[in-house]
């Protein structure tokens, strides 16, 4: 069969992972942490496997999950929600991505989407028919360029697609940026697809700023976290959207033809997760700026630019200082192969029709134990 | 927002199983079984949170959970798959669907389905595109009609959906059946998208038939298999594809869109069910027969037409007997409301823009324990 989905590649994280373990090589690519989130959660998914809960829980969610989601947003930005009717629990925010643009998409319809891009946006833009408007933000700094921010939207535009704290550049955009983008919205009557996975992944001074949040964008802005991000169990896939009634009601009935609905137990855990006082997540950005800063110290040390870096997993390195001309792709090839690191070409990011695409920068993941990224920065010091 | 998915009702299944509740009713609707499953594979699923493998499991599934799929494949049909490359493991067999029809729909191809239908098809297949081209089974016994299905096909079509053991009519394909199906498929050199999430439960003499199994099939068939039904964990939503190498490729790159990948720790435990001896899955037969025997001497009792049902969990009722003329909707709304058991009208399982959709039809599902069901035979027989 020859389908529109021939021509996509298998997913560069799928790839690098599969190289990394062929090399015996320190992963440092596909975005996971390689310590397990709370015990306590652990324990809950178990325990909630065991008193006969395991048939379909309702589409949009466990009440006690939706409840939980709309505390977290209300605790967290101020933002007030119903969890019968605003929230909508999902299969990890992959499908919660899909699930928002199948909601609001139109064949025809505009979307703004900011390169550097995760990889499953374009394919599903293409699926639903969307035109896209791509907008490039420029390393090093990564900051909106509000001309041509402004030049992408029309009186096509549906929506944009914004992704905050950011994958593959670990920028966290600004409030003065998010104003411009909501003054945007608002003069064009369009929504907003926030992808916010990792919302409690930011490092001080910067901090999260949900668009939801912001004066006018209530209703037309559709919020996407992710339990994978919020409590290192990646593999988890329970994924959360809070949005206005009509909106979440058009999520849901996405949700409805992809997956129905989402594993009681583990959705009964991440309710539990959910609660946790706010020291548990200062705690978990702590460590993860932790892990950024000596990460970037290493890199640097081995040779490496590396760009700044607000939250995320992420951290960028460009790899021009070292002298290496044959580009990401093959410098991270390379670098598995031969210095027993795998990272991801952040090319991979970028809309493969495109015309001058970046290939000096390469994307590491620092959610990893500090004995994982110390025997990294040696091995790619050995090499150096 | 006004998009293709505001004129989706809400699946007949909430609807229903929210009436329910509301009534207090027995919820003879939503097809899920009111005991757990095997408990063995409960305490797989709870071990297995405990050995810190809660990350990103490899995007197409487990090996040790493809190889059940695989090994299940040749112990009950003999059909021989390479774990590997032929096997895909889904959020439930709702995303299988899903993703399968995305990995062989283009738009403008033709796809061939048979009413009644399963209530995420239509929609999906509007999604991608498809010219659908319905083919009406009749009732009782929901025959072939050879004629029409040979006149459906023709130089676009595609692909054809299939569900056997079917929803909601309790059918299972015959071999006779499906080789006339296998026949057209090699004629138009197109493919099947099987739904075969009740294979395990046909009352014999029925015995389930994969498509897939028949002389020339093996290439060009889409295989779809469910936990939730094989094990009475309709929570878990895990669901398995089997396909060629090619094909399981592009199911692959759609969950990639979908959904990425499925909780690890119910991956292992449904591979330890699909492990379990020949003996388990015929006692999960047999007690669905008994039930189903139980719940249609029961509707007669009570006044009903009863259809014969060979297989799932579902057995199709005819009103006409009991004098209603309001039609199944209405129907299932008073049952729910004054004899306090829920049912799903089969005109729900119909394209509702058809003509002539039969309104006389009430699906009950009989997955329940054995007083459950004597409960709910009793509230029918009263208001007689
Ligand atoms: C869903 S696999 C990719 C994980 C991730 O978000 C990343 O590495 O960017
Ligand atoms: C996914 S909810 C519906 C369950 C089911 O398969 C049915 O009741 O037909």
């Amino acid at each position: 069969a020859n389908t529109m989905l021939s021509g996509l590649p298998t997913t560069i994280f799928s790839v690098m992972s599969a190289l990394a373990a062929r090399h015996d090589a320190i992963n440092l690519g596909q975005g996971f942490p390689d310590t397990e989130g709370p015990a306590d959660m652990v324990e809950a998914a178990a325990g909630a496997l065991r008193d006969g809960r395991n048939q379909y829980p309702p589409l949009a969610g466990l009440p006690e999950l939706r409840t939980a989601v709309a505390r977290s947003n209300a605790r967290f930005y101020g933002i007030e929600v119903d969890p019968a009717r605003e929230v909508v629990v999902t299969c990890g925010a992959t499908e919660a991505i899909t699930a928002s643009l199948m909601a609001l998409v139109n064949r025809g319809d505009e979307v703004v989407v900011f390169e550097p891009l995760y990889d499953t946006y374009l394919p599903v833009l293409e699926m639903l028919g969307a035109t896209v408007r791509t907008v490039r933000l420029a390393p090093p700094r990564w900051d909106l360029p509000r001309a041509e921010l402004a030049a992408a939207f029309g009186p096509r535009t549906k929506a944009i697609l914004l992704n905050t704290p950011m994958n593959p550049t670990g920028k966290v955009f600004t409030a003065a940026e998010l104003a411009f983008i909501a003054s945007l919205l608002a003069q064009y009557d369009a929504y907003a697809v926030c992808d916010e996975v990792y919302e409690h992944l930011t490092f001080s001074p910067a901090r999260h700023l949900p668009l939801m949040a912001l004066p006018g964008m209530r209703g037309r802005t559709i919020r996407i976290g992710s339990a994978g991000k919020s409590f290192s169990m990646t593999g988890w896939k329970v994924g959360y959207v809070t949005a206005p009634a009509p909106l979440a009601d058009l999520v849901a009935k996405a949700h409805q033809l992809l997956t129905f609905t989402v594993a009681p137990n583990l959705q009964r855990a991440v309710a539990v997760g959910l609660e946790k006082d706010t020291a548990y997540f200062t705690e978990l950005a702590e460590g993860m700026r932790a892990r950024c800063q000596q990460l970037g110290d290493g890199l640097r040390q081995a040779g490496f630019g590396v760009l700044p870096c607000d939250g995320s997993y992420f951290i960028i390195a460009d790899i021009t200082p070292l002298g290496f001309t044959g580009g990401d792709v093959a410098f991270c090839e390379q670098m598995t192969a031969h210095a027993g690191v795998a990272a991801i070409p952040v090319s991979a990011f970028y809309d493969s029709r495109g015309v001058t695409i970046p290939d000096c920068y390469v994307r590491f993941a620092f959610c990893k134990q500090p004995g994982v990224i110390a025997a990294a920065v040696t091995r790619l010091q050995a090499v150096r």
